[in-house]
């Protein structure tokens, strides 16, 4: 059982921060909790860009109780003006005696100014409280408010031997239905949802959320360097967004076409494939803070390559398929060295009926915490 | 903390056996705990093929405490005359009150007859206390005792993309210490451990256990259709015993200078590649009674493929090395459909330092106990 203490008001303010993940936009997940003389006074969580901070509504929820009352904060309040008053303002005014904090606010326009506001006005702060979740809770918040590129998470479902389809191309299904939930919940929390023009040509699939409950569906990514997406592609129908990503070569008149059809079109360039890099830039200035990457093998392999991808997220079915010509999960060269193979860092696993997932970070990668 | 109670004795006694692995040959490893009245008065394993029996160290321990006292055995007491008389009329005539059975012994020769003489003679039996737990310990000798064949574990090392070495060929390491110190353990407890012949060429391993405390070295055994093994081989050193598999139509000089150098050649057959069936089989005859591959790709591969494979053991580093030319754990071509891949089952995982080892059974091998 749990201990009454700093921590279990944080964990639960965590807990309520990370239901709301995927439905925040390019904002960071917030939760809040007050409690006051031994009794939780307010819970909130920050639920929509927009709308309501999470100390806000969890302050509207303890009304007068949250005068001397101690307000958990998995975020540093904010101390400025963005599309809403700031938080630390409402929490002097309340008169909430003490502010606990797990992790400092990485967006350059907070950055210790919440905490020092907050000082100021005599309210006592502590920040550090179940730091590392809540730094991981946010980590492509973090890495997009400070670099502007989006988060990319590579996910894959793989045999035990590295495939991704028999030799015979057949690929469905590697993993079991609790992982392909798993990643449909992936799918909802991403902004964006990327793919290479082959899968789409392949299989033809929606690139949409399907839960047992409704999601959200991410916007759909597809990498096109010669604009050979079929106009009838499912990508392309109403359900969601839809950005196709190819270069200035590209024939205008299938361009226009797609636009024609809804979709947005980015060139990269004047280059015979798509321009990486520059496209994942163009898709955080266009509101894509992350981007879950279910790519093929020469997709993940050039992503990787480019040092373009934070976090793996390996599904590994029981499976053994054979390495004779089947298609592998990462079709690049690789170093010649074992010592330079690339290597993920802080990796964890994580069941899935028969199947798992092995979590991890490229080492070295600049946009990792750690690296 | 424990509880003082039947599972509590019986799990003693089998880490009593399991300290014993490695060192019993053909035969099972057994523990034995003897309690009277709240005490311990005897423990034993069997530790070597043809000395005494755990039983019967653990009652010469007890002495006249055995007395109305409690024995917890992991394996069925024997019935029968072996290299030693049989365990029940010791635990009879010491007046042993009650015995405690984890598993009973699938040896055709005792298969119950144990419990049975024990229950003729007036004691207490009980049967099943931690039995998968003691299944689990003896599974090489539970198919080597009911079939002849040798268990036949499949250990390799690889990347998460289901490599062994990179483009260039290098693989070491993969894995780091941990790991390395875990497989030379596996050597130390199994009778055989078997390469392909261009592992020899390339590498020219010793195949000897290798710990910080002396272990007990496989007999070393090389696959090799053409007699391609150098003479200079350190697998062909006096440090154990050393077998190369080959055919009928390999050159009778060099497989004479090879048995000159004090190993024993084994003919499969007028085929062009080892019947490793036929082999297994041979091996088996020979008091093989489990061997460890640690073969390349195409060595795994075909052993997997023709259903001698009863366990393997993938030790992953969290490295991705790229699929491009990059040879593959198992070089065969598989199946066409997703659904007809080797499905692994009872799959587990244990962690050595920054790497993991995923631990599972082929399903439909009729060796599995469970298939």
């Amino acid at each position: 059982m749990e201990v009454l203490n700093d921590e279990f008001y944080m964990r639960l303010a965590l807990n309520l921060a990370e239901g709301a993940s995927g439905q925040t936009g390019v904002n960071p997940v917030v939760g809040c909790v007050v409690a006051n003389n031994g009794r939780i006074v307010g819970m909130g969580a920050h639920l929509k860009r927009g709308e309501g901070h999470a100390e806000v509504l969890a302050l509207d929820m303890a009304g007068d109780q949250a005068n001397g009352a101690t307000a958990y904060v998995t975020l540093e309040p904010c101390s400025h003006f963005g599309k809403t008053p700031p938080c630390c303002d409402r929490l002097i005014a309340e008169g909430v005696s003490r502010v606990v904090v797990a992790a400092l606010d990485p967006n350059p326009l907070v950055a210790g100014q919440g905490v020092k506001r907050l000082r100021d006005a005599g309210v006592e702060v502590e920040v550090g409280i179940l730091q590392a979740e809540a730094v991981d809770q946010n980590e492509a918040f973090r890495k997009y408010i400070v670099t502007g590129m989006p988060f990319i998470t590579l996910k894959t479902a793989l045999s035990l031997d590295g495939r991704i389809a028999t030799h015979a191309g057949h690929s469905r299904w590697i993993t079991g239905a609790e992982a392909r939930e798993a990643v449909h919940t992936l799918r909802h929390r991403n902004a964006g949802i990327m793919v290479g023009v082959d899968t789409v040509i392949a299989d033809d699939p929606e690139l949409t959320t399907r839960l047992s409950v409704p999601g959200l569906h991410p916007t759909r990514i597809v990498v096109d360097s010669k604009l050979r997406i079929p106009e009838s592609s499912r990508v392309l129908n109403e359900a969601a967004r839809t950005i196709v990503l190819t270069t200035d070569r590209a024939e205008q008149a299938k361009a226009q076409r797609l636009i024609e059809l809804g979709a947005e079109v980015y060139r990269s360039g004047d280059v015979s494939r798509v321009d990486l890099a520059r496209s994942m830039k163009w898709l955080g200035e266009n509101g894509i803070s992350s981007v879950l990457l279910e790519g093929g093998g020469v997709l993940n392999g050039a992503m990787l390559e480019a040092g373009l991808v934070d976090k793996l997220m390996l599904f590994y079915a029981p499976l053994i398929v054979g390495g004779e010509g089947s298609p592998s999960a990462f079709a690049f060269k690789g170093p010649e060295a074992m010592s330079s193979a690339l290597r993920l860092t802080r990796v964890s696993m994580q069941h899935f009926g028969e199947d798992w997932c092995v979590t991890g970070y490229p080492m070295g990668n600049g946009s990792s915490e750690d690296a």
